[in-house]
């Protein structure tokens, strides 16, 4: 069963935020919060080292101090950048730095503020307009969970909430650190069921479920119309790295095929982008409900991956562009750089003088775009031409028609047939960056696209006075 | 609401007329006709001197004394090229050369014959077998017309029937000669209708619409919804300089978006012409009853575009072989030039050492070829590559279907998959233009396709005496 998306998603532009890394709150460092995670095993790191990888897995257990104060704290950065949709990391009691192995769901971790901190922050950003998003991780959780630690004691109560063997228990990819809910067993989906509802009903608008396909289909159904009795306007994203179809059991997924196509696009290895991004918008009904990804906290970054910056801005314009939520990992509009986790988790600079200024203004720009324009928001998506990449975004009134196109290569003159049979001959579309104009006649439009360059052309009728040839078409 | 096409037009092929230039009647010159013209404040033009542009517009008052009678009598030179269905621009009263600012619509122009000569035109036409298409123009009229000079003087029986403002009044393209008609006004609405069909019921198959995009999709639908309730086999095709989808409201429109594509992929500037030809067709469940341009009396001709006739040729195959009703602009067929208008606007050359005789032929031949083959009448359209373009009509029965290739540039071997899995394999195809035969097998054709070439491939069964393959394929 799909149901629709909630009413203020085309609007949306994603920002995830991992909250050790973010921004530490009320003027401290994570010396001022020490005993918070010495005690707890944890090791203290300066703001400005970045992460390394160990091979004993020991920097889960290496904080930076940020924190939901932090997050509270940068909402205006976050207005300025023009985001409106934040989805943090898991911030409930956990063990590790990143907290994908929950201890107690109903407890938001002391490092991170505890209560107080995610209630200020909670309705600082609802009324700063913001929409927030917890990541739900309910396929697994810490070994550390009271109930389990019951269970591994043979404790009859709980023991068919997990799968125990001869030996051992059944645990996610096999680490013992994160056993498996058996969401079998009614019991445990009624809780888990009643955890998603707990923060949605506090305010929360949706949940990002962790490692969805191991949920599966029916648990993730049963999470979102769970969701959706509680109001049709919550969201409810899988992550899985798919091809996006077939996932209608929830709102969308975290598009990791597009950042596939995209970035192999631009580093010479896809050779059909365009025909990719189509068939993928064709064959999933809730596109628009999926995150379009360039990188996140389980991926090198989009700067490391493509340190070229005119070919970078090229992702980042069909990120704004093609169906889908656009999506921002924190750091990545100021240029960060990081290789795989954990050195995509570096903290967020907060010394201007690091940032790409130039970057960060053209997100700016490009939210802003996105945000304007109905056709990047709901219009249809009709490929044009496969290199460079040219495709239309058809929106419910002709006039709203928005034409992209994106060249990896050296400047190119195109000239291409645009399938919207209310376009009229001599209708001018305006570069919507350069405020550059080209005309279409007969259902074709002649323009050039810069090396590494791209346009983002919208339609115009320059219709004078009394007279307009669009009087009776729409 | 789309109604089926008239039975008749799939056997067509039309042939364009600007009545001024084609030929005058009864063995005269147009000096012999002067006070016609001179009396309106024509100027009289020999018939040898091309039309010239003047910045004044002074042109559109230059006649070459062209007329319906002349039309007749040329009939037989059109029935000997193979064309059937002959569409006239305007003809009713009105002051300029090319009649698109109508004075009365009610009224035949006295320089074309009247009604006299009109009345023998469709008459004669009909009687041999021709179909007959007038040009309606209803979005606007001229200045002169009764109405519109009574509104003008704040004649409040006639002032809704337009758009005046507090200086001027809304006019076609702002242009104050044509002041436009209020359809909205249900006088209007009801008078323009009785207009459309009282020359259907005189006889004439249909109409073209002028400037369809202006008079809009509501007021199209009206005219064809009044031009099928006098018959169905009525047929209305509408101005519009589109990509063809979304003019479901008539038979079809004026497929510019086609000559767009084909001239675009001979000058070398569209890259993926077959692509574009193959949405339009998926897009437009009309196309059949479109028109397949190449050039009219609004755009410079086909050979002054092409000027090299072997590509010239590649461009009038695919006009003869896409799906739609084949165009032919008077003289584009002898290898008439000219750039825009009124240059493209030259009357059409009599004596027959000026034509482009192996040209005639060559349209000769592709009428007739166009006329003989259901495949190229209601076949499918699959591409089967893109460069060169090789594409499948596909036939109602297996050994109807028919193959196009065109390439423009050097000689090549091509082997496509043909998508038609009723053909068996050893069936031949030959080269409806060479004779030349080619096998399938498995599904794969190969042949080869001459430089600034093409080919026209129809199945054939060469099964012998008692035994075909076919015996129960269809």
């Amino acid at each position: 069963m799909h149901y629709p998306l909630p009413s203020w998603l085309s609007e949306s532009v994603i920002y995830q935020i991992f909250p050790d890394r973010f921004a530490i709150g009320k003027g401290k460092t994570v010396y001022d919060k020490a005993e918070l995670y010495t005690k707890r095993g944890g090791k203290l790191v300066n703001w400005n080292v970045p992460p390394k990888y160990k091979s004993d897995a020991s920097h889960v257990m290496e904080f930076y101090g940020g924190d939901l104060w932090g997050i509270a704290e940068k909402l205006d950065y976050l207005k300025d950048l023009g985001v409106n949709l934040i989805y943090t990391t898991p911030i409930f009691l956990s063990p590790s730095n990143h907290k994908y192995d929950t201890v107690d769901y109903m407890r938001i971790d002391s490092q991170f503020g505890g209560e107080r901190a995610f209630k200020y922050y909670l309705k600082k950003a609802k009324g700063n307009g913001f929409r927030v998003m917890l990541d739900g991780v309910f396929n697994h959780l810490s070994k550390e969970n009271e109930w389990f630690k019951k269970a591994l004691r043979g404790d009859k109560t709980h023991v068919s909430k997990f799968t125990f063997y001869k030996n051992g228990y059944r645990s996610w990819n096999n680490f013992e650190g994160m056993p498996e809910w058996n969401w079998e067993e009614l019991e445990v989906r009624n809780y888990l069921l009643s955890v998603v509802e707990h923060y949605l009903r506090l305010g929360i608008d949706g949940w990002r479920l962790d490692v969805g396909f191991d949920v599966g289909y029916v648990n993730n159904a049963l999470i979102n119309s769970r969701a959706k009795s509680v109001s049709t306007e919550k969201y409810i994203v899988t992550e899985t790295w798919n091809f996006p179809s077939n996932w209608t059991v929830v709102d969308g997924i975290m598009n990791y095929h597009f950042r596939e196509v995209v970035l192999g696009y631009l580093k010479g290895e896809f050779r059909n982008p365009a025909q990719a991004l189509k068939k993928a918008y064709d064959e999933t009904p809730n596109i628009y409900g999926c995150w379009n990804m360039l990188d996140s906290h389980d991926t090198e970054r989009l700067a490391t991956v493509i340190p070229d910056k005119a070919s970078r801005k090229l992702a980042v314009v069909l990120q704004f562009t093609y169906p889908g939520v656009p999506f921002v990992y924190y750091g990545t509009e100021i240029g960060l750089t990081g290789g795989r986790d954990p050195e995509c988790r570096a903290p967020m600079p907060w010394n201007e003088e690091l940032w790409d200024n130039e970057l960060r203004e053209f997100y700016k720009k490009l939210i802003n775009i996105r945000k304007q324009e109905i056709a990047l928001k709901i219009g249809g998506f009709e490929v044009m031409n496969e290199e460079p990449i040219v495709f239309l975004r058809k929106a419910p009134y002709v006039l709203d028609d928005v034409i992209v196109a994106v060249n990896k290569d050296s400047e190119k003159n195109v000239s291409v047939s645009v399938p919207d049979g209310r376009l009229l001959a001599g209708t001018t579309f305006v570069d919507l960056m350069t405020g550059e104009e080209f005309w279409i006649v007969g259902g074709v439009l002649k323009f050039s696209v810069p090396h590494k360059g791209f346009r983002i052309l919208k339609a115009l009728d320059k219709s004078k006075k009394g007279y307009t040839q669009y009087k009776r078409i729409y």
